[in-house]
């Protein structure tokens, strides 16, 4: 089976990276940015029959810094 | 208008932070985690009627490599 966690900043976090990215966006013509806020998508390859629950373990323990980051899984 | 890009390295590119995190993972004694592919997640705010033409032409200039990188855009 195959799931695919999202990992963003929370709000109010500051995303240097983000604000990088929309800056090199205007500054190559691109108008109407407003905002960027980038984060990681990990794809993991798993056991068949591994929960959810056990995928949110994983994300507390090592994927996500949940004091700074919120995480979303899907199943995929 | 909101959008979601998501840049993940093409099959066949080596991912040693996926790696890393797969390895990390038995470690911690999570099993069956057979495979992990680490990719990027950039949530653009746009002005209202950007076109996913002009997305993809920013996904193409800046967002992705695309030697190494695929990329899939989403309205949200």
């Amino acid at each position: 089976m195959k799931a695919r966690v999202h990992v963003m900043l929370k709000d109010g976090v500051l995303d240097p990276q983000g604000e990088a990215v929309r800056h090199a966006l205007g500054a190559m013509g691109f108008d109407g940015v407003e905002g960027v806020r980038q984060g990681k998508v990990i794809e993991l390859e798993l056991a068949d029959g591994t929960t959810e629950d056990r995928i949110g373990e994983m994300c507390e323990r090592l994927l996500a810094n949940t004091v700074i980051e919120s995480y979303r899984i899907e199943i995929v």
